[in-house]
């Protein structure tokens, strides 16, 4: 089983190839990806490695097979069908953020409580009302779902939205869910985060 | 020196000793704790003992000690001043999340190069045109920024935010910024994580 760093880094390699080497550069060397990365070569050659894929000691990796390589790996032969459900302010940003950015990530329909925003389309997909979790999920067959709904209710929704059938969840709300053990959860808490940055930069600024 | 491991499982039990325990609850065993935050009881005690906190045989910890213990860790004497920098939907949403929610964490300023935002007050503080962006900084002694700008901008940005005495940033955009040793990064991408459950997601369904 690959560990969930070594794919958020494959991730994050493949984004690198697309988006910042320009398309004459035909090879690329293990040091220039691991730096453009900010990773050890090491940590970059066992990444490729895990996926069955090395370079050549005189040309280093080709770009493209590379690229084609990992997304083989990481996107599977369909796309993935998303939800995003709660759509306040981050909801938006998500849907925003994503709608036609990786066409293996397809948001196919936002969920709110709010009779003002379900029924409209919202970023090129569709809103649809809160109490349609269950009936759509099912009805798109959608896998994987970004919760962006209060904390107070993210434990219920979440428990529709698996019994509904989802796998995989990239939660938002401050909350951590309890979830069957086959369930992929990813916790994104804002708050969190910042109070870890937060304590390491006050380690900085007491050391200076 | 504690991992940011660590840090963020300790962000987490104190949230949850603040929001689902209730005022009754004097004591708490470690293994209701652990189930609550999904770790083990082996594990949270390992990351109390990091703070120098254990609790008794027979009490095990109690609630307000304990909260404030790990308080005192985290949140060092006074408010950490934080700007955010973007203030499109994920700008807006992460202001409005934060704004009185965590008294040392307070949002003091925040940016945008849109002049129709810059000079507004935003979730109850003041928007900037990012032009001030090192004059701010300086004046208001902000040490963390949370970057939501655009990724071809993002690494600029980083680094006037840095040559203005940042010390630790929260960077949603997508992209690996290259900043000295001494200034803390923690990477928010929302598509690497949505691909990173996306990808675990599948799993589960294969094996089905």
């Amino acid at each position: 089983m690959i560990s969930d760093k070594t794919v958020e880094r494959l991730s994050q390699y493949r984004w690198l190839l697309e988006m910042h080497v320009d398309a004459q550069t035909i090879n690329l060397f293990s040091h220039q990806l691991a730096s453009m990365a900010s990773v050890s070569p090491a940590q970059l050659r066992r990444d490729l490695m895990a996926i069955g894929y090395s370079g050549s000691p005189g040309k280093g990796y080709m770009v493209r097979d590379l690229t084609e390589s990992i997304g083989r790996f990481l996107d599977g032969s369909k796309p993935t069908r998303v939800a995003v459900v709660g759509m306040g302010n981050l909801g938006r940003a998500i849907v925003s953020f994503l709608s036609g950015r990786r066409s293996h990530l397809k948001i196919v329909a936002s969920f709110d409580t709010d009779v003002t925003k379900s029924g409209r389309v919202i970023g090129g997909s569709h809103c649809y009302s809160q109490d349609k979790l269950e009936e759509i999920i099912k009805r798109e067959n959608i896998s994987v779902a970004v919760l962006t709904v209060p904390s107070p209710v993210a434990q219920s929704v979440a428990e529709k939205l698996i019994d509904a059938g989802i796998k995989g969840i990239l939660n938002y709300a401050p909350v951590p869910l309890k979830v069957p053990e086959q369930v992929y959860i990813e916790n994104r808490d804002v708050t969190a985060a910042l109070e870890k940055v937060a304590y390491f930069a006050r380690q900085t600024e007491e050391r200076e």
